[in-house]
């Protein structure tokens, strides 16, 4: 299988794995409890915080361990709206669903939510968020770089205007951070998710800048300083800090390879497949491209690829089996046809070169066949 | 070390570390994905999902896969009631703290939240539940058992109570699933956490009797048909139900092991050490001893177990660290001085009688050397 799905999930890396077992065999103590046991676990928790904060460049006292990016993004956004009681919320258009649907519940209870539209490449424009920003508004969600299209979006500054404008800005960092420089210090609110970058599915971080209130989403013991309760999963915030850890320290390398493999593919996809076209600009994830085929639908094209051993996702994969068009690349104003017939090719840090030509072979065959047998009537 | 704390967690069984260990290394896909890496994820959620619902007795669309017992606590009682809107809820005063927590969460968004006392023995009397209902009530939350005494609740007499008068009736079955026949014909709602049953840390499983609308806690993609957003961690949860199969499969051989260690332990503390005290009366699980030692403050007994390397908890370990006496046995209505001397020992399948002989004679030891020495104010 060449596995170019990347975004939705990483290969969990070996020595992650192995740091991890420890915590899956003899060190199984509750991090709450007292004995010698339980503060094993508590010290491998203070060890995981304290490495990925000085990473982040926060102290760890700011650090929240959650389930995952999903949860983050909820804990944030629902935290901190519920901390203020009312008020008006600005996220962006192609926010991550947990973000968005996060949002629409706060509007269930009171809130006003309005969306931030992006510019054709798939840009959040900082002018954007300063209009949109009133003097009743309490949250700003605009994430680092979007899951479908890879796009890079101007965080400083929209942490900037939000600051000076006393609106807690979230950042979801989800899919940024396996291959970005991530310092907290550009927002109030952030979040990744382990699996994202090598790591354990089931671990996230949440940073909370310290000095904004917030409400438990999930409500309990004493954990994580009674903002998540909830006994916590020791080997998988292991597992994510030495994940966390080995991009952190390799994120040059990993990310010239990356970038080289996936050019490779997208330049041989944009130049010799005809009507190919790449969704979104300006900067991009190293990672990510998106690319629509005419005449394809995403759909068709996935199981085509999948049926010869190439994993791709269209959209995301969190609202994968939708049948509704990208939310994403709806709100860049592409054309209809243009949305249903994009894929995501995500590349990750096991891709090599050789995989990147034989998923283009793969994918111009299949691109031909659909074109020449299906006829499809995309986007009625 | 001789560890007698498997009400905070139980050790990882290497049967259910090996199911999981393909979905730690090459079976890495998003259950979300569709592409075959995805939908074999994907299958063996629904395996798992299966599984589990058949031994619980509830149909697989009823079971939703959540981070754990907390998590699952949060879900069902603020998703019951925000879906409801408005009203009463009742919870017994000694369930676990994410329970309680998160109905005073309810409270401050308007809901009105009463308390039902149990009676000296540590049961919550189906009369008492009656007494309580009213026509505006919504949600009661009585565990099965409780997590600091082992004291099994009356669930079914309750469960009938509550149908009777339209409440959405909640047992958390996080103590009591490792060694009790749980069927969730007898409930609306049921969470249960795999660490507790010598499965990981970070799966948990929460029934919703079908017809019931619940708001999502953490929201987000499709995935557990919208109520449970997030990457659902599939190693975990393939863990979970081998466990889950395992302990179902051999609980009457366990429960008699463990009943007959823990008998032995029990006995001679009453009969040997003067002035030791049982805590929680009426039907007990087979695994939970809580004894107070008069003259002995249960956190000083704790270190001096520990540093004979016998691990036991006070209280729960979600509130260990606590400086507050425990809120199950204070709402029994025992004693300040027995409450502040009560020392959790839980019993597992892992034990032997060698280490009850051995504990117990470590226990005799610390709990004399205490008295001798430390002449401690309790209660003052």
């Amino acid at each position: 299988m060449i596995y170019l799905d990347n975004a939705a999930t990483t290969r969990l890396d070996d020595e992650v794995l192995a740091a991890m077992l420890p915590y899956l065999k003899n060190e199984y103590g509750n991090s709450q409890s007292q004995h010698a046991l339980g503060r094993a676990a508590a010290e491998a928790l203070v060890c995981a915080r304290d490495e990925m904060a000085a990473r982040l460049g926060c102290d760890s006292g700011e650090l929240y361990f959650v389930s995952g990016g999903t949860e983050a993004g909820n804990s944030a956004l629902k935290g901190v709206c519920l901390a203020r009681g009312k008020g008006h919320i600005l996220v962006s258009a192609i926010e991550h669903p947990s973000v968005i649907q996060s949002a629409k519940d706060m509007g269930k209870l009171g809130f006003e939510v309005e969306f931030i539209m992006p510019d054709s490449r798939g840009v959040i424009l900082p002018e954007s968020v300063r209009r949109a920003i009133r003097d009743d508004t309490v949250f700003c969600a605009v994430m680092a770089a979007n899951n479908e299209t890879g796009v890079i979006q101007p965080v400083r500054e929209i942490g900037e205007i939000c600051k000076s404008r006393g609106v807690f800005y979230y950042a979801d960092c989800v899919q940024a951070v396996c291959t970005q420089e991530i310092k907290a210090d550009f927002c109030d609110g952030l979040g990744i998710s382990a699996h994202k970058f090598y790591g354990p599915k089931g671990a996230g971080a949440l940073y909370i800048k310290s000095g904004n209130g917030i409400s438990p989403l999930i409500s309990g013991g004493r954990q994580e300083k009674g903002l998540r309760g909830g006994t916590v999963n020791v080997a998988a915030v292991v597992g994510m800090a030495a994940a966390f850890k080995k991009i952190c320290q390799n994120k040059a390398v990993y990310n010239q390879s990356v970038a080289q493999i996936r050019d490779y593919f997208v330049n041989r996809a944009l130049t010799e497949i005809e009507g190919t076209h790449l969704n979104g600009g300006g900067e991009v994830l190293p990672t990510h491209a998106n690319l629509s085929f005419d005449g394809c639908a995403g759909e068709i094209l996935l199981v085509a690829l999948d049926l010869n051993g190439v994993a791709v996702s269209t959209g995301s994969a969190c609202s994968a089996g939708a049948t509704e068009p990208s939310h994403v690349l709806t709100a860049m104003g592409l054309p209809v046809e243009r949305v249903r017939s994009a894929v995501r090719f995500s590349f990750g840090r096991h891709n090599v070169i050789k995989e990147a030509e034989a998923a283009f072979e793969i994918l111009k065959t299949a691109v031909n066949k659909i074109r020449g047998k299906c006829a499809l009537p995309i986007g009625n």
